[in-house]
């Protein structure tokens, strides 16, 4: 099995820690922050406590956490890098990371903005960086995006496709890099129209939220948007882009840009949530999500199974 | 209880008969199709046995097939107009239900591009005339969005409106009229940037299609897009359009348009679903769909009803 190092055990690299584990993996996890290493337990245990899981002492016996970088990145096959969203902060952990774990081991950051070059470029191991990108939390969502810089070596993609799909996640590959990867460049597709609609009155926020997710969403759970279309005309894919493919054009070309994302918009949004206007609050709500996402994704896996 | 006119029973029509007869309501049905209408019943049994319904037989038995408009217009609450997208039709079909219908009548449509003034303008019940736009099947979809023309008086919204959800379906109101309505300017912005990125083969199809299914789609089956971004950012609407609405903004700028729906994105399309490459085979896989999106459907209103 899979010997898996976690560097930065925040809310992304403990929910990691606990994909990897509950597949049976082994996990060594370290942070820079004294105070993180030390709360890892507990916060483990808590998230196992949400879970159900068949055997959670077990899973939580697979982690351990360890004082330094080195003794962390010793013997791993993958280094799952989750630290803060800044180019020096990454370039400088990778430096560390490439010269402390031994040349096979596969150095892959959750990184959500940054291209993998903007922080492996230069390094020695640079074919063996890339970008392994989830949705938070990984051990609800199991998409996992891998984007290869201009330096990644093809088998570096192969072997971590390999490993996180033996850890149950679903591994897509990107073939180049590419700004927002392919979640974020659809999300923001989708949201600037949804925020102009909004602050434009065209819709209210309510309204625009159950089109989704009585409407679009539903289909787009279970089979995605590209097979959603090919069932949409009675003889395949040309006859859809003859039939669909001008009108669904011109409403692409109209469809908003960066100025959605604006203070207007932001202030509609904070009139149509005021019970998600402290932090606390959005805590709860966020635990609420998680336990609807636990939901989701057991329905999803238990009908995959029937297949 | 109310009494339900079904001017078109084809796919869509015979959908939404099914969605007012299980709710309790008396539905008339007419298509100008002798054959449509001939087969009415058996077209219902066949959609019943796929239903998990507790009284199929009683749902059938409201559902009743006569001869003409005029016969299932009288002494209706709402007729629920599903013929084709066509302009020149549904004016023609909107003047003969306005002239035959009660004033109280609500006429609503099934249209999805035909924004309801092309049809309604001019007509002396125009204020009883809007666009009640379904996703396809309504009785496994429950999203119904209602936009007026200019002409449409707000009480009819309103009364459509508690019909639609009488019907156990989630209606959306939009203020007023706008080409694609919400939920396929929405599907637009999101298609165009997933073609582009197949056909420039930064990701395949089913890496596309399994980003959404397996992560975006996700929170967008129980809480919409706008809800996901204020639990994305811990100090709410303000906070989000600080961190992320500049490079959001930049991805929505960078997305495609009409360019995308393109014969080379028909061709990929193609290739990627070689098992969808006849008719029959698309009605086969619409009906796995249906059997989804009825145990899609089962889950989210048995969570709902938790809350």
């Amino acid at each position: 099995m899979a010997k898996i190092a976690i560097i930065g055990s925040g809310l992304i690299g403990r929910s990691w820690a606990l994909v990897f584990a509950r597949a049976g993996m082994d996990v060594v996890a370290w942070d820079p922050d004294q105070g993180t290493r030390a709360s890892l337990g507990a916060d483990i245990a808590e998230m196992l406590r949400d879970c159900d899981l068949a055997a959670p002492a077990q899973v939580a016996g697979r982690i351990t956490c360890v004082e330094t970088l080195e003794e962390a990145l010793a013997g791993a096959d993958l280094a799952q890098e989750s630290g803060p969203e800044n180019a020096e902060i990454k370039r400088e952990l990778f430096a560390k990371m490439d010269a402390a774990a031994a040349p096979e081991t596969i150095l892959a950051s959750s990184s959500s903005v940054l291209v993998p070059s903007i922080f492996s470029a230069g390094l020695l191991g640079a074919a063996r960086c890339l970008v392994a990108h989830p949705v938070n939390p990984p051990h609800l969502v199991p998409v996992v995006e891998l984007c290869p810089s201009p330096d990644t070596a093809p088998d570096v993609v192969d072997r971590a496709e390999e490993i996180y799909s033996r850890a149950q996640q679903v591994p897509v590959r990107l073939t180049r890099e590419i700004d927002g990867f392919v979640l974020n460049r659809l999300q923001a597709a989708l949201l600037a129209e949804a925020l102009r609609l909004v602050a434009e009155g065209v819709v209210d926020v309510q309204g625009l939220d159950d089109t989704v997710r009585h409407g679009l969403g539903r289909r787009w759970a279970f089979m995605g948007p590209l097979e959603t279309i090919m069932l949409n005309a009675p003889n395949g894919a040309g006859d859809y882009m003859k039939r669909y493919g001008g009108p669904m054009g011109q409403l692409a070309d109209d469809s908003a840009g960066s100025e959605a994302f604006s203070a207007k918009a932001a202030e509609v949004l904070a009139d149509a949530f005021p019970a998600l206007a402290s932090s606390a609050e959005i805590r709860d709500r966020q635990n609420w999500r998680d336990g609807e996402l636990a939901a989701l994704d057991a329905h999803l896996r238990e009908r995959r199974s029937k297949d």
